[in-house]
């Protein structure tokens, strides 16, 4: 892919005007007040995996409206009562949270680790999901984004950010988990809602997020065909009449607007290629974070996949320097 | 697209063995006479369109679970009063109903034509639909066939085949309809869910359907790795240990085991390059229809889309000499 | 699509420098008085449909060279002896005009309607056409542009809209046609030659173009890929010293020169990540039209489908306001 | 391409039945006697092109309907009154005869050679043609193959082959060539064309066809998505009642119908993983021709290039042994 | 992707009569016999990774020729001097080994772990390689498959596999290691390099391979479009006459011939639509193993992707009852 | 392709400030002492083609390092002892010298003519080639260009040019050349290496060069997607670290830095939607070529077959003009 955003210089600057509707932080304190009257875990179940060095638990959290969420929480075996620094990570969009041996990078680091399940994704690609997402929704482009996307109230994605936040108490109320250190991790949607997660949740204390999803979307279906954001498009393309209601109601979950409410140290990353989750959209959450703690790793010839296992690295190194682990 | 399935002789005389679960006629049984508790219609409202030779209502009936469904009800202006035979028609995947101007052949006909609108679906492409599925899933691939699969009971299928049968129920119950002259029609999925309705509910006395969705297929997701029988395929990639529970589900869903209990004579009509629902799968379901009165029309060069106006202008002459109109 | 035009801004007051031959008007005029001197109509010959709603006669008329040109002609039935707007409608490239029973939009909304075939063309999909081109040409990329390219005067684009300015001359010919108001409508090609057809018969008194080719095309080859532009491309890439004659003769046929020659009330309407008729030669046509009642409806998030149903309902409304139906 | 069409033992000895209508001959006889009543030759013009060993004329003959047809006669320089043998050669389908310094491989060889034009193509690649084809059609298929074929006197098809007939005629009836040594050569639609001109000219005593057109057509339709077949498929897949006519027309057209008609010597080539003129059409061909001095070079891990200039230096050798040069 | 392989059950028994080479045996005893007169560990150096729970060594070993080849050696932190039974790991097609922080599987679940670099690859995606192929070559396509393959003595795969068992001779000689239970595994080109080191190497004791490249290679570039096969066709496409050769130098690193050497309990894998890595060829090297304690797991909706975290678990139970884990 | 480069006003203009390494002069001399060490011609063999108007010969002349570099020496039969100017001609990228029976246009001209092969090439499409690269390399991507690429020394493409400016000291030891007048040929990468051998060898006296490869690397690895600059985008997405070498490495081969070093007249040629060598490159070449006496042909409407006949009779005659021939 060639060049198609705007020159690293500019991105480097970039602050656009986003739309941020006046009721953004009352909607959100709303939300999630509702989903705290929910007690916080529901099932903590040790999971045999056949890893010698990792222990593993199957939780059952509870995310929007009290429904149950599931994760895998993973930390280095023989730790019991020793309280480790934890990090909450997110999936990429149509994945689900998979088996349990498959990401094994942060527990052999030496973190707890909780990997979040993402509601009623995880048919589309990789070893599956367990969550459902009990509530219905109006006609939808095919696809998760643009379920119930004409109000913000009804929109999935509502839902799957409040579960993010949500997935960060539930770390915090895990065994052995030192919650003065919790991170949250996430590459493509994960990164989205890691960034989400951070600017809803205060006990989030680092924030790592690789090309995220839902940064800047406005601009986004304007200047890339890809999917996910294309379902967007197509659903505008369909509803001809809805696009002041859709613009609205997506603004509630944008980055750009999570991004100032954390003051996490953070770490992102961008590929100058990605025509999924281009660049502009990545600096424009970036730029508007509130800390001074924060780097942007730039991969000028990656497309979406990004720094990958070299980027993998930093985030270690940058954490242990953050966490002291 | 070179022809890829059975040759036409071996197509023309395709009977095969397909999968029926014992509880097949007991789980609709039970399905419908649920549906049947609420109330058909729900609403009847005069739409203003502009035309001077069709009057438009817009309806609003129940389906599953007593779910509202949205229907535009069109029928020649000026015809109050006369009981008229009726046309009930279903849309093609990802489309819903749309505006009541688009489809205008049968009423122009003479018909009274009942559109019925899609639950959930409406966002792909086309001018929008306006039923929502108030029935969340658990995971999914992007798309509808997969929501509930591994299920009868909560599949997505069950509550859109319900709405089908309804769907005559309500043409039966709107003012000026000849009961006793009810036809179903659709093309690609509107042409399964006309099968499905037409075995569903003796109410129906005429079964058109053209290049339909949702006939043999188990054997389709072998053969074709067009979308939609795609979605099943890549859900079955990743939830690897579902299969049997999914192709036990969706036997439930499937025209070849609707077309035996219906006796309305048939119009069905094929392409036999058509990827999308492939010929085999729709010489499945009409080989096995029970009427004697029974007639496919192949069109050898051509795709999905079939016969067109060509097929449609068949219909009309073809309904005509059933209907007496 | 992402856009990929001028934004949209830019577009409202897109007023390019075009070329235009100096003879012109000269050329037009000689070519329509040419054709003039043949009879309009030849045949007229009633033709069942199977639709109760409406009549329909299948009309041969004379077009460029005198050449007989089909058409379905149209209406309420039992209107005869009521003289009714009429709506005289061009195809999109490469289909003919079908069916009779194929487009029953207009002549449900109460007017006479004159579908007219597109010579030559009919073959590419659809439901077919009925009206040869008689004349042969010089080497020509696959298609129709580029047929007699070289020259204005051996051009297909020559024939073609002479046929479309005949084809008025032949609705007002039409019995029971009120000549008074007699509007032109397409989309994409058939766009096209409803602005060549206002600008060159002045009995046009309503336009409607929807995603109009043939506007601005020099500038079109620079900016699409996209068929059936692409065509002048392929042309042009192998007749490496044509270039100046191509453009030239394509001048002549360009609906920025026909646009300003109209004073009729124009609807159009263009999608904004259009890539086959892109959004600014669109522009450059509306905004070079004399007359002050012009609206455009512009659909940022449509490809060439533009607003379909949707601007269908805006047609029939605004041409009601226009015509008093 | 991975291997498509009949195993190659199975190609060997493929001798399908195929359609050849009664009157075949008489078509023929009748077509080339019309053609021959016009003077062969039209006008041989010396061209300079900058080439030191090769002269060449631009040649003007008449083809079908004496219209006038241009070639390139090139032949070695300084042999003027040295009669050659002549090699005819016909170009690809979309191309022209270009520039005459294209296709220098048989006058280096010392051949007398001639490049015929293809009427009408030369728009779509390559460096250009200079022959119109003057007669019109009814609605065809973008492309060539379709132009007329409702009807085998109308067809585009029987102008192009009689062309190649003629050329035949023009190169014997050419200065300095020696007329009982003629072969035709061809690629692709030029294959099918030598064929076409060694069945219809006993004038040939060479025939060299390479992965050619035009074999077995009513197969290919069947069996491969390519184009220039596939502009047959379209077109029925529009005219969806023509079936019958067309294939009837093409018939007149097939070189498994020629092929039987030659006795010449016979050289073909094919790979084996041709979609565009599959490996069984050129067997079929192959097979039915009458010569048993007949050799097929087959390419098994070549697509529609074939053997390329590996295959140009066996032609090369084998001419040579038949010609005794 | 369609089914488009044998069905399951003939590829249960599918035993192709292969080509095997006469001097196979001695072909790779003497290439084996003149790698082992290096040394075979050069250099094992400690790596910080920050993982708290692995060790990492950068091994460099002596591959073919005595070249020196990466790898990194993984184990669970704090079991120095206690030996481990060994997992060698070969990598996918263009991969090279990466870095130590990207495949925690087998040390996570407390295996020696050897991840083997990929001569000459490692620059096509992922994290790249470290691992030069100092050795040049002929003419070949893009890519590794036909450097040099037409003489099985200086074909790019001779080196490759040579490195393949050689490692396990590396792994064998890495301090704490239990050399009596190796096990060698691979995905991919590292199936293939797995099954080779197999054969070659008596001191495997477990075998682990899933969508296995190199097998059956033959039959594959006749079955299939999908890179890398690909590379073999298009060498063989222009070098028209080495088919004999390249075809016999193949067969000297062809997985069925490699799986009758090796008596190692071996657990395969292989989805039904894998276009890449077609199934008869894995059922083909499956079915030729010699022993008796051998599983091929099945993926029956799976393209090339296989069972991922699925088979993944499988391994882990799999090796867990070989090697009393 | 639409237009995606600079316009053409700005192009005619274009000279970018581009990477020039300091030691850029030192390192061509002593790449080029060192070759030069090496007697120049190997072996000059009559090679029988058939051809009765060219005489040829294979050559093998010695290139980087002594390694040997074959060639097709071919010129008018009959011209032994008579000196005549010589074309040295370089193929395109992937393919090799072929045969030499397929590049008769300098020898029909008159010219002596060497047709250089490539070293390792020659496998990807066309004939084929004969010409080993014996040196290997570090990881690469697919292809050539980045083999070696880290370092300038190790770099495949230094071997690649010094091989081109060789070639000119081997037309000039050849039997009956002129070597006052040697002409330096080549279309895509035989355009650049034409650039560079006419950079590096005094003796060339005329440059000619179409559609030439590597000009200005570094931009054009940000505007293009397409082969084969894209192999250097996939190997620096990999070696994430590398890309400062990576771009000092090829600015030793960027034909912008020969360009000033000759003086010999210069006729271009460009496509101005040439995607895979797009036209800002071969401008920026172009414009920093020394000499007043230089052209560059512009086609507006080509990709990157450029004018191809159109062109070559332009070269034909320019040539004439320089050479007196």
């Amino acid at each position: 892919m060639a060049l198609f955003d705007l020159p690293l210089p500019e991105l480097e600057k970039y602050r656009p005007t986003t739309r941020k509707p006046p009721d953004f932080d009352h909607f959100w304190t709303t939300t999630l007040a509702e989903a705290a009257k929910h007690d916080t875990l529901v099932e903590v179940t040790p999971t045999p995996t056949g890893l010698a060095l990792v222990d593993t638990w199957d939780v059952t959290f509870t995310g929007f409206g009290g429904h149950p969420v599931k994760a895998w929480y993973s930390r280095p075996s023989g730790t019991a009562g020793r309280p480790l620094p934890a990090v909450v990570e997110y999936t990429g969009y149509g994945r689900g949270r998979g088996l349990p041996i498959e990401r094994l990078l942060w527990p052999a680091a030496g973190y707890a680790h909780l990997l979040v399940d993402t509601r009623g994704q995880g048919g589309q690609y990789g070893s599956g999901g367990d969550t459902p997402d009990p509530v219905g929704s109006g006609p939808s482009a095919p696809g998760f984004l643009t379920r119930g996307i004409t109000n913000p109230g009804t929109a999935y994605l509502r839902r799957l950010l409040t579960d993010a936040a949500r997935a960060v108490d539930a770390a915090a109320a895990l065994p052995d988990v030192d919650d003065t250190r919790i991170a949250v991790v996430g590459n493509s949607q994960g990164g989205g809602l890691a960034i989400a997660a951070a600017g809803l949740n205060p006990a989030v204390s680092a924030l790592l997020a690789s090309s995220p999803l839902l940064c800047h979307v406005e601009r986004n279906i304007t200047i890339t065909d890809a999917h996910p954001y294309a379902e967007v498009v197509q659903y505008l393309a369909v509803h001809r009449n809805s696009t002041a209601a859709v613009l609205n109601a997506l603004s509630y979950f944008d980055a750009v607007n999570f991004a100032p409410r954390t003051t996490a140290p953070a770490l992102f990353a961008t590929g100058l290629r990605d025509t999924i989750c281009p660049p502009s959209g990545v600096f424009a959450a970036f730029n508007s974070l509130s800390t001074e703690d924060k780097t942007i790793d730039v991969y000028p010839f990656n497309h979406h996949e990004g720094g990958e296992a070299h980027h993998n690295a930093h985030q270690l190194a940058w954490l242990h320097d953050r966490f002291g682990t």
